[in-house]
């Protein structure tokens, strides 16, 4: 009965709302523009285009709600502003020192059709480099909670675009990328990471290229109390879809919401031309100001650990072989030790040693704490207590050896994706840390979560995400999250929050079938739109076998060692990692002085040259100091970059050092040679850089003292 | 193809365990006597009997996995072992001072068909009371992580008995009973609490009475990391079925577990009278004891508290009328108070010095911490934080004034069932507790759990429970559980876990349909035969209606005012709420005398006439001290109740001050018509007690100076 008479007031409020002539409003900002209009059917939709080309066809806009009164339903524009904003504002560490946010604000107020109809408001932003909008529940009587079921949000493309996509994946975003028209998605060949969804989803940032010579990138920005959201590709219209991610319910729940709230802000970049996408700042603009105010423990750094060599199978995270043991009821002590447990007192010595030498700021141990034995897989709910280090991780000793040499060490703490777990012991935790002189945390969330049911990238695992970084805040603690969701800008609001994994990083050359020489000239057009990637770079040992003959026949890197260097520049992140072993690097140190001198915090960047899935070179300027440091990629195929050097102050003369593929380079074959060449360059100069295959290049620019 | 497979192999198992001799192996303890047998078709089976009458019929055991290679098919018995065991122990507090445990042991060993088959123990322990017996998963070669996704047990009833019973709901106990024969059980017409499962599905603790006078209860005892076993009925043939409780992935998985592990233990207490049932300490037996050494901070006491007075609309829990609030971002100091928030300094103090005046030990108080203006019914997760007092509630003061009068405030944790949100600040707010004096936390679960899909009495709220019992126990604060699962005698195990409410308490009078008067003589038979409830006795003011007229019109509580006295013995519990107002109190100081004098802790505990749903009369000897104190209830039916005093300690004279109904006394028309009278008795006095309908009597025996 309910059900009849509810689908007669929508008919009847589609005939309201088919009586009210539309009223297209548009804002734009240089060559952008967007367009709202509430079509005769009463469905609220945008377009957007740049100059004359269309880039986002009319496109609808909705939201529905598990009680059925939501907004998907024809709606009445009651109303609208505009507002022109232009402000700059300095990020606590990044890219470049001025962020300038200069947009035009177009708010629509809409109405359910009766005239105590629930209120929306859809606000769109529009930047000389693209749109965000989003919807706003205001606070209005008779609608307190709520619960999101679904969001009918389209990106109508207007053509058969090129596509650079990986799998929709609730639980991973560790996929290589596959470049495709949008014709050709069909994620049903690929092996899933955890659990794929359906065959035409595909996650964001979708990096597309049209047939005109538009660049669109299509993400979202400061996803808070929200799931993520995914795209369903229309492989017959082009259209694209908001896909959210369920709870665990099985309700088909996407988010539980309290007015006034409102979604992530959904984000489209557009340019006509690959570097600008990629200089935009859009998704940071749309976040909002960090609330910190002392933020001098924030500190940009680059790390080694004990890491890779669990890895390329030298050393363990486990202590014992033992398996099947229980967190408590073990006694830790008695078991018996494996003889290859990478974060032993010593070992761990080894790494702060290297670091103290090198000027490197941290040292990240991974498996320090019990429970490695059987961590993985099992669904578990007690796993790690975060605050109990194995019989030969010496915390005490430790503390004392790192502080006297000048180092921190850096917090591990896997999570195992028992979040459950992890929530109840994070005060704990963070106070163990606070106590033995740690101020940065790793965290993994490696498997299936708990709370059983929820995904990773789920309403209240994004939650639990932004809960984390308040935390580590409250206690002063920088936070590198590895398998969390994909950033989407929340750095600006969290600058604590240094770093993600969320997407395919280095580790997988060493145990899979690897990184295509093309990822790293994707990943900045994709995942790193919306922040930070703890790639873990600078692997310089690239054939595997070396480290562990029977196990790793055959593995490698694909990259050049030249390309691993390049990495610290064109994969922007304040915590980076020196990946590879002290051993590895002590056989190349002219090659690790590049590694040495790179910042992590930026005073300019510059994009010189870039193609998504070919090549990238970028510039940068050293932070309060001019210093230049650039990378240059390639993928598979060797290229020639010519660079000119009027990013240099004029008048002043710099030594560069080039650290190049050396003489018959080749990601596959001969991928260790390199060169190393100066010479002295200033703002008239150019450079012509010789990529190999799979290959790269990095340079430093300091000025010679007159 | 797999499951085709599978399907053959079971097969192939059948009949080579259909070519096993089945022998039966016994185990006994007075007249009960316990059966175990493999049947022909290889399905392990157990009966149970009592002299020569039959209590279970042969019942189906088993357990099934998720991965489809549980013990749900065909086993083969390959040993046995029996044991006896013979011991006593004290409790930390309890009904009597000394418990003895004596069992006879039956471990049976099974194995699924193949030699390499997996391993499957059931260990029986019979009682001269009954029979419990849970199933042991050893540790064992190639079976490490499992799920249980359902076990076979049955309870196969030899005739159609009387049954007490309410519906089978995951989320809640707060129903009346249903008193039925077991072939009429159907819950479909009765208002679900939260949200009924099956129409022919109860709960336990599971009262019957079958025609040849035996009384039987199905329980569970030792109820950890498992979910709850609720009883699927088959009303044609009277076979009880396990149904646990499931998780909130929708996959039907129960358990999550680990080997070595097992079930909680199945309970079946027998005895051909009524008494003895309640006599049994067969649950509690059969749970660990306490790890913990050091338990004088565990003080059993009476309490009163701001709480009644918001039942009857007099106060509020919360201190504005606004509603959708949020808990970050509310400026709680500058809300408009509603000027009946209960929880202020004031009317604190007021309770304060009512305990402290009467030697009541503590004063809980609700309402006291900011969150309480849209905390139900929203599923919400971020709704209280357990350390913000609101703007009228002075922490510091009142930690003051209490302490100056001796008296020890009790926490409130009302979580509404955001668990998770409670669990990320429980440290912090039991670290407030103990930094304001508090050592008893009573802690609320009102609604749909958060996480989300997951259920009150599914395994993992049950670890919730118990993590909670161990967190508190390492702050040293006792606990009171409310809407938890129903309890299983962990109090051995977490004797400072005091007392849980888990069925329909005295608040339902106040604001529902009521409590019939039969209630409390059907929970120590039902609820109280897993531990103590904190059912909030002591209503003076039965009739509702003067505290407010217009809100509380003809409510009224379903005893008589003397019923209500009695229950401070009838139904134990180390925590004793003394729950109306200190003013309806100060009407009667008279009879507030017995809930001044009654202990809450206790040497011995005698049963002195018993039949669920009409009638209970129980005596206890208080904790080193000769004195006895006696409640006597009646359902809606007036009795005579004679009472022979021959417990009393021979040639030692007492005064005994009875609290009786008085002339006239009716539960619905003269509910506080009181009398009290004095006489000195020995143990070769008797009295007679007359209660009225829905009435009862209390009795203190003091030893007159010689």
């Amino acid at each position: 009965m309910r059900t009849t008479l509810f689908v007669l007031l929508l008919l009847n409020a589609w005939y309201r709302a088919a009586a009210q002539a539309p009223t297209p409003l548009t804002a734009r900002q240089d060559k952008v523009s967007l367009t709202f209009a509430v079509g005769p059917d009463g469905y609220p939709t945008y377009a957007v285009s740049y100059g004359p080309k269309p880039v986002i066809n009319s496109s609808r806009l909705g939201l529905s709600f598990a009680d059925g009164r939501g907004f998907d339903g024809p709606l009445v524009l009651v109303g609208s502003e505009t507002k022109d904003v232009d402000e700059t504002w300095q990020p606590v560490w990044g890219e470049v020192r001025n962020i300038r946010n200069h947009y035009q604000q177009l708010t629509v107020h809409l109405r359910q059709p009766a005239a105590t109809g629930r209120k929306l408001d859809v606000v769109f932003r529009v930047f000389a480099d693209g749109v965000g909008f989003r919807y706003e529940v205001p606070a209005q009587p008779g609608l307190a909670y709520f619960t999101v079921q679904d969001e009918q949000t389209e990106f109508n493309l207007p053509g058969n675009h090129k596509a650079f996509w990986i799998p929709g994946d609730y639980d991973s975003n560790e996929y290589a990328y596959t470049t495709s028209r949008v014709s050709e998605v069909n994620t049903a060949p690929i092996e899933a990471i955890q659990m794929k969804s359906a065959p035409n989803r595909v996650q964001t940032p979708l990096m597309l290229k049209s047939d005109d010579g538009l660049y669109v990138n299509i993400h979202e920005a400061a996803l808070v109390n929200y799931p993520a959201m995914f795209l369903n590709v229309n492989v017959q219209t082009f259209s694209l879809t908001s896909q959210l991610v369920p709870d665990a319910t099985g309700t088909g729940a996407k988010a539980y919401l309290q007015a006034p709230e409102h979604t992530p802000w959904r984000t489209i970049v557009v340019a006509d031309n690959a570097p600008a996408v990629l200089a935009s700042k859009l998704i940071l603009n749309l976040n909002e100001p960090t609330k910190l105010t002392e933020t001098s423990w924030i500190t940009p750094q680059k790390f080694v650990g004990v890491w890779w060599e669990m890895h390329v199978n030298r050393a363990s995270w486990n202590y014992a072989d033992t398996s099947n043991l229980k967190l408590a009821g073990t006694n830790w002590a008695r078991l018996k030790p494996n003889g290859h447990h990478g974060a032993n007192t010593a070992n761990v010595k080894r790494y702060i040693d290297f670091a103290a030498q090198h000027h490197i700021a941290g040292v990240l141990v991974e498996g320090w704490n019990v429970g490695w034995e059987d961590w993985a897989n099992n669904w578990k709910e007690e796993v790690f207590d975060f605050v109990t280090p194995y019989p030969d991780y010496d915390v005490d000793e430790l503390q004392r050896y790192a502080a006297a040499k000048g180092v921190k060490i850096i917090m591990h703490h896997e999570t195992s994706s028992s979040v459950t777990n992890y929530e109840r012991r994070q005060d704990a935790a963070y106070r163990f840390m606070k106590q033995h002189g740690y101020d940065a945390v790793k965290t993994g969330y490696v498997g299936r979560i708990i709370p059983r049911g929820e995904h990773h990238d789920g309403q209240w695992m994004v939650n639990h995400y932004a809960h984390t970084a308040q935390l580590t805040a409250d206690s002063h603690i920088m936070v590198d999250m590895h398998e969390a969701v994909r950033p989407t800008g929340l750095h600006r609001t969290y600058p604590n929050w240094m770093a993600n994994e969320a997407a395919r990083g280095n580790e997988f050359n060493a145990w899979s079938s690897g990184n295509p020489p093309e990822h790293e000239t994707i990943l900045p057009f994709t995942r790193l739109m919306g922040g930070p990637m703890d790639y873990t770079p600078g692997i310089f040992q690239i054939q595997l076998e070396s480290w562990n003959p029977a196990r790793n026949k055959g593995r490698q890197v694909h990259t050049t060692l030249a390309k691993q260097l390049a990495l610290y520049v064109t994969m922007y992140s304040p915590l980076q990692m020196a990946a590879d072993l002290p051993e590895a690097y002590n056989k190349h140190l002219d090659a690790f002085q590049f590694i040495e001198d790179v910042p992590v915090d930026w005073d300019d960047t510059r994009i010189l040259a870039a193609e998504p899935g070919d090549y990238l070179t970028t510039v940068r300027k050293a932070k309060g100091k001019d210093e230049w440091y650039l990378g240059s990629i390639t993928d598979e195929n060797p290229r020639q970059q010519p660079v000119k050097l009027d990013f240099l102050t004029p008048g002043q003369r710099y030594e560069a050092i080039i650290y190049a593929d050396g003489k018959g380079a080749n990601w596959q074959k001969n991928p260790m040679a390199y060169r190393i060449s100066r010479q002295v360059v200033d703002s008239k100069s150019a450079l012509t850089l010789q990529l190999a295959p799979g290959g790269g290049a990095a340079v430093s620019f300091k000025p010679v003292k007159k």
